[in-house]
């Protein structure tokens, strides 16, 4: 089992997203999907109140650079967004929706298409409404679900549970036993600790 | 050819100090030695006082868990330092003296070594005098050279060519053709991207 923590405006969660279950499956590795917002823990550890890439240029700079080499790695494609950060707090609770019928994983690699290849506002409903009926959901009704209290508060709860478990980016991944690594470049180095935890699990 | 930029304070240096020589030389590329300091980069970038891994203690707690993951990967011992970060200044400026007689790469691998395994205050003259001479170097010498203004000018020199270069963190790798890579784990694909380059070269 693996969490995989991952927040919409997350450059690098991109392609964290798009590869997660493949090299899982691969694994034997369960992934758990668990969609936060990263923007408290950014404000509250470091200060922040926009995201690291835009509060120093110098790193963003870099950050798009390594994004696209990155992408051009593993053949995702990639379209600078017209807008970074983008509003993800809709795009989240959404997901947050799909966890209990099991499509909030193509739902979020859908979510990153739009935001990260297509160029379009994930936080406009008249773009979430084609994406969720793409895999098969009621737009109209997850809609106002995503709008409900009890959606509201689950994806605080997650916001919680990541600050609980050392989170202070995404994407972040934390295995069974607690261990956490940061970064889509640690996704092969988190799925053998689960793999070898597994292991001493059965033994 | 690749530069390899580095800061004996900076724990994500040490492994790819360790590793940079064997990695380059498999895949036919020289390594140019740069040492630095990175701490004015790091107050004119972000505004920081000290490093980001005590300013923001969430940061700090992961990166010393991380570390020692790497560390157990290669196989190097690690020893968390009593005082971190500590003092480079002169350790560079000693750093910088090698570098015309080619035993800056083993001295830094000896600062490494004192720092982070076995705890030693690298900014003390006495501890680094045996180091110097265990690179066959003569430290009366060079710790007079190291305080000398043309020394000290080359190092400045070398924080500046670091900014012009778009550096923001250590360890940072450069290619010929200006391609920036930042930290211990993107070596492999600096190394990748120089023998590319290369190829294109003599195409």
């Amino acid at each position: 089992m693996i969490e995989f923590w991952y927040e919409f405006a997350s450059t690098y969660s991109y392609p964290a997203a798009m590869r997660v279950e493949h090299l899982a499956d691969q694994a034997g590795v369960v992934v758990h999907w668990r969609p936060f917002i990263v923007g408290p823990l950014f404000n509250e550890q470091q200060g922040l109140t926009d995201s690291p890439f835009n509060a120093f240029p110098v790193k963003g700079d870099y950050m798009w650079r390594d994004l696209q080499r990155v992408c051009d790695r593993e053949g995702l494609p990639l379209h600078h967004p017209s807008q970074f950060p983008r509003n993800s707090l809709l795009a989240a609770r959404v997901a947050i929706c799909g966890l209990e019928d099991g499509w909030t994983p193509a739902f979020s690699r859908a979510v990153y298409q739009a935001n990260f290849v297509d160029d379009l506002d994930i936080s406009n409903p008249e773009v979430l409404a084609p994406l969720i009926a793409s895999v098969g959901a009621g737009p109209e009704h997850v809609l106002a679900a995503a709008a409900s209290a009890p959606v509201k508060d689950q994806l605080k709860d997650h916001v919680r549970q990541a600050r609980e478990r050392g989170l202070f980016g995404a994407p972040s991944f934390v295995t069974a036993d607690g261990e956490l690594f940061w970064g889509n470049d640690r996704l092969e180095q988190a799925l053998d600790w689960a793999v070898r935890h597994q292991d001493m699990e059965s033994a």
